[in-house]
């Protein structure tokens, strides 16, 4: 996070995409995965989360102490918000403007708010490197609410443009992905983008948090800087690794604490 | 509205339904009626309204000065929420305050608030005369903000409920709808249930303001209390009848004011 | 069904809704249920059932060599369908026109064709006691193919109106559920009015398939008349429990057979 | 259409897109242009067009004795079909096969049936270009009826997909849309791309149909070769300029004609 200051005890938020069932479905286990996290990513209708299952993913939340984050995306629940779409800026502004909103009254209604906004899936990708639509998400959360923080990748122009409008932004990590030597992810699809075995990906999560290094694909030592570390849930093995990940920062005495500061 | 107090001069609210667009689809004259009414209730998304067109509306009720209230409805964007549902408390809660949040924040987007709540269609009808529904709709209003009014037919279900939740609540007659002599609207269906002559519709409208009565079906008067009258706008002939109600009222030195006193 | 005949040999068919998935969410162990029935009530869009899931659940049927049932229900994806509606005739009519349409045309790109129609959850109930919507229903079905024939339960009006429309019917049993002594289902809610011991469930539909006799609640024996016992697949407890059934029936020397004789 | 013959009298067929409006929300005038048009692009619920207006609209071209088509879209309602999705090659062939099924099966109802396919909005557009996704609805279409017309640009890849999977194919020219030398349109944007003028328009449809030539951006003739011609109906002008087209061709003798041919 951009204000964030240095701390003698290291400390680290996780965050996870919760809420993404709809209406009869659900999708991994929020139970267990709340009490992994200090951050949760609540999908607020667009690609997933009807306003009930917003409700429980609140509910949950304020019961275990988890920071809430509007997880805003593209309207396209039968494609739950990973393709890519051509939405013109008024629409755009105006559909953020709408989930952030939604998901503020069902905060408010059960006493809590909203803290943060992460971009879902093509919108995530598509604001990572397109400026207007980087500038679109900027803008809308800026508009609802200046003293929201944007979460994003580091160095992408999602978080550049939130700067920008003035909004505080953090950094992510993803646990389970591969980094390049320039500090960026492996893309999908190239081998060994993804990582799964457990321990490595707690143990590498630990590195991070300690030292601010990961071991690049090429075996190097990349720097790379976060606010927050990304974990899923969205199958049982996924849940396993995200409570290894925690265990194991907590046996090396690091705090979980959620990257937006109490106000 | 339950705390009004008497004025020597007289003065009423004027409401209708705008931002029943949606897409690429428009309905009725929204900039003409906004010129007609200080009180517009606006789609939400369920049954109309996407949040582009709900951007467009309150930025045109802004511009003319008009207070914004939340239209929220069934989720039922084919039926245009006219079709009554058995929606579970739990679901029906959680769609009105998701509903209300969004127009909270398109309306924070653009330096206003939302001040009022009214069902829509179906949901109105329902909350008229069920309790359960009724208090669904006050509760998940009360539990967004308790500040909200909320507007609704005298007498009615949905009018008590809100009331026992804290709610202060105004009452709506209609200009354009027949009276019973026990001051409720005779059925839609009923012969002269519906009145189509606007200058006719234009001096009851007077009378009931300036005198609480209306001339019922029978010939005889019937006192009936509001807050607001409802007018329409979905047709050419909507739009003028409005036009024709304002301006009667106006001629008559009847000051337009919106029933939610400023904070 | 109307018109089958006695038969040397005791055959049945199994039935279960399939494909209620929809996007990136999925709902019980389709490829498990496959391997059980003779009959798949393949979601149409409405309530579940995207087309690409459709699509998927089609071609695990002719693999399997499993009969298609249009499963056809109320616009209500947020509700899944189990939310009753008050749908006008026309656009209901058109509803289930649409949706028998779209899986016919998904059928047919794999080779295969559509034999029967089975409403689904608040049609399914509104359906079996409502003249209006079961003729809606009837209707819809024989002007898109009078051949097609519907699945209901026995002494419903969705039967009585499918026949007068001229189509075929076929009466369902339902596995887990307990029978008054009238023969007709005990209602949700009530004490045992679901069952879940397997192995007793199994024993009663071989009871049924060769005796034509279930027990009812007070212990009394029932006749009860059905082509076609439904099962569920939705949690892994119902799977296990509709493969129980199956092999108590194969165990028994019961055929498997579609309700829906071959053209 | 790639076997149409030569006939000594001139004929063409106009087409238009029907059926635009979704439940309460209608678009442009059906009534007017199915007095104009031999062929009519019916909205197929993705991006327009509900059940029950899909069966109004059929029933209207019924009564005129218009010929259907299904106007495919992408599942975008709230954009009407216009915004460019990247939508994977499984899911947009099933959501073809989907929608081509439904007004299939509506049309089946009111004793007609649909005869060629034409994408609608951003589907159009990039299936004129993209190869893939070309494919893709060649590939749906074929699966679905392979005696079914693809109408679209001439020279587009849409064509030349629909080609290599055996479907026959006719393009269309645009009554209101100016052509480069090449023969393509302007694009939308350029100055001068979208003529507004009726009997400007109405007499370059006449040349167009009785000579093979439209004057291009720069005065100079191009050889275009339509099986059909686009007009619109969206707002009063497009109606009257339709109007205008069909009576200049009427005057000079000029048969409409659909551009399917009876089977």
């Amino acid at each position: 996070m951009t204000a964030s200051s240095a701390t003698a005890i290291p400390g680290i938020d996780l965050n996870s995409d919760l809420g993404e069932g709809f209406g009869r479905w659900s999708l991994g286990d929020d139970d267990r995965m709340l009490a992994v996290v200090s951050s949760a990513n609540v999908a607020c209708g667009f690609h997933a989360g009807d306003p009930a299952t917003m409700r429980r993913t609140v509910c949950g939340a304020v019961a275990r102490g988890v920071t809430i984050g509007a997880h805003v995306a593209y309207r396209d629940l039968a494609g739950f918000g990973r393709r890519t779409m051509d939405v013109p800026s008024d629409e755009l502004r105006a559909d953020i403007v709408y989930q952030l909103g939604a998901l503020q009254a069902v905060a408010a209604a059960e006493g809590t708010r909203v803290r943060y906004v992460k971009p879902h899936g093509a919108l995530y990708n598509t604001a990572a490197t397109d400026a207007r639509v980087a500038e679109d998400v900027a803008a809308a959360v800026a508009a609802v609410d200046p003293t929201l923080v944007v979460l994003g990748l580091p160095g992408s122009v999602a978080l550049d443009a939130a700067a920008d409008a003035g909004l505080a932004t953090a950094a992510e990590a993803f646990a389970d992905r591969a980094y390049t030597t320039a500090g960026t992810l492996v893309p999908r699809g190239e081998p060994g983008a993804v990582l799964d075995d457990a321990q490595v990906v707690a143990d590498r999560v630990l590195r991070l948090v300690t030292s601010g290094l990961v071991t690049a694909v090429d075996g190097t030592d990349v720097a790379v800087h976060a606010d927050s570390v990304c974990v899923h849930g969205d199958t049982p093995g996924a849940v396993a690794m995200a409570e290894r990940v925690r265990s194991v920062l907590a046996d090396a005495g690091v705090r979980l604490r959620p990257f937006v500061g109490d106000a």
